[in-house]
């Protein structure tokens, strides 16, 4: 039996306590300021208000101030915070935490550096704490379902292998299936880049809908080939390893489903600029939309260099242009291929 | 304006004439010997009773018996047939067409050689006819979404590149977008192989209907991702480019929203056993069913030969154990990746 600390009780992180209480371990679950609410209410009643489900017996809950506590004999601690959260948890919370204890997070997301090109949120950290082992969970699992206990196939990145090795021996379980890849940049940017490309491919859902209330899947498969297409030559672009193509994909497919980014897609499709989709989220700035800006940069960086061209990743620079251009819907098909 | 003779008056067939006609081509439709009453209604009513369309204006029918006069001063001729139709294509048909006139493929799979292993069934007619030109269509493309004018990307293949271009002026349209490619087998494969694995994804609907009426992703995204990194291990092994993947994981995700394979896969998910779901099709033997088994030969023709491990198909061989010996479904998940 170990014990687990979650730190940020967001969907994603709360949900990681099912696999973990389910193979005996403890889980204390810490909230950041923004899930306060969260805390109070599952202390009170077992009950995840945003999860919507009820938690296993063998979570505590902590609120921020006392993450000391929730810390003593710890075994790993898995970072939950969201891509906002990053610079925040590396500054204010990393430093309190005891430094021979893997931290894992299910953080999604790429930095750009100042030259340009990308590297993953593991990267900034092990930057900041060389000292430190780091692992990112990526690959297709939504929250909901994971505390659903469906099977989810996921991949553990990390420098590490004894600290792989390690959390998959603490969190693999008869429905959280593991595989374990030391690349963690080719990885980390294969995972993060399905947010772009869920974007690109949820346009054909509004762009259906704006024409009947019958879904098309024709076209949104046509955009599903072209982002395979494009996600293989970003991940020889940047230098990685295409192996790790199949958690993208994977990704991909689950992230079109549902969410916000799903219905972002869909609102631009249907016609709406960039600002007008802003007031409809009312202000909230979602991972994808980040991630589609700071890839579309790093392409245009190398693109700069005559690493690359323009004309190599449409649906993604149509992608950037609708985002940081306000420019309208316009498949570019004729690129394609 | 070109004469294009459609042979073979399926879903997918007929549906060519909604491209072909828009850019002002007569289509000529000539149904086989299965065909017989949708173009008797549709001769009548100028409506596709399967397809459940109109047909555009300047398509005419024709029965069987009447392919010589649909053939005359034809430019160009798609062969409408499904793999169940190839030999009879080849020995009845092929022999009275014109010589020098291109002959596209709408056909999907993959033929078993005698010594295992697979080739496309361009391949076939090449062999028997080597003056031909012939030329194939694949990727996502739904027959009703294309008579619906959605915007689709397919790939055309053959080894001839003037016929090649010459197919595409003839059929590319405002929502009909094509890519050309001379690598006939790789692209070929690729596309037969989203059968199996759609067969393969939709298992997890069965398993996931069989809990409760709420669908479930997670599982659906984990057998996606398999199926990614075994379609790259298959194309490797059997020798083709990697860039036909792309093609192959689009049409695996529209084959899953729909159709007989969906209905199939979810079958074997809920627990019903090879010849249960057999009988629930009334004896009618799929496409997907057919390639799986052929593919699934080729892959331990494979390992016999020593040219692979039977590990690293877990997913494939599962379908091909329950085709072939009515296996029930236990997804071998901790053999993934």
């Amino acid at each position: 039996m170990s014990i687990i600390t979650v730190i940020g009780a967001g969907v994603m992180g709360s949900a990681m306590s099912f696999p973990a209480c389910d193979n005996g371990h403890i889980v204390r679950l810490v909230g950041t300021m923004l899930d306060r609410d969260i805390i109070t209410f599952a202390k009170q009643s077992g009950f995840h208000k945003t999860l919507d489900r009820k938690l296993p017996d063998n979570v505590e809950c902590f609120q921020l101030e006392e993450l000391q506590a929730a810390l003593d004999g710890v075994d790993m601690i898995i970072s939950g915070v969201s891509s906002f959260g990053v610079e925040w948890f590396c500054k204010d919370i990393l430093p309190s935490l005891p430094n021979n204890v893997p931290v894992i997070s299910v953080t999604k997301g790429m930095l750009n550096n100042p030259d340009g090109s990308i590297s993953s949120y593991i990267k900034y950290y092990e930057t900041e704490y060389p000292d430190r082992s780091f692992l990112a969970i990526g690959g297709p699992c939504t929250s909901y379902e994971l505390a659903d206990r469906d099977n989810s196939f996921v991949g553990f990145c990390g420098n590490c292998m004894d600290s792989l090795l390690f959390a998959k021996e603490i969190l693999e379980s008869p429905y959280y299936h593991i595989s374990l890849t030391k690349d963690v940049e080719g990885f980390e940017c294969a995972v993060a880049l399905k947010n772009a490309y869920a974007l690109a491919v949820s346009l054909a859902v509004g762009l259906s809908l704006k024409e009947s209330d019958i879904l098309h899947y024709n076209s949104q498969a046509a955009l599903f080939t072209q982002s395979t297409v494009e996600i293989r030559r970003l991940l020889a672009l940047f230098g990685f390893y295409e192996d790790n193509l199949a958690f993208s994909i994977g990704d991909l497919y689950v992230t079109i489903f549902g969410g916000r980014t799903r219905r972002v897609g869909t609102l631009f499709g249907m016609g709406y600029s960039f600002d007008e989709v802003m007031k409809e989220l009312n202000g909230v700035t979602l991972e994808s939309i980040v991630i589609s800006e700071r890839i579309g940069k790093a392409i245009l960086t190398c693109v700069e260099l005559d690493k690359t061209h323009k004309e190599h990743f449409p649906l993604l620079l149509h992608i950037y242009d609708i985002i940081t251009a306000n420019a309208p819907v316009n498949i570019p098909w004729k690129q394609f291929g």
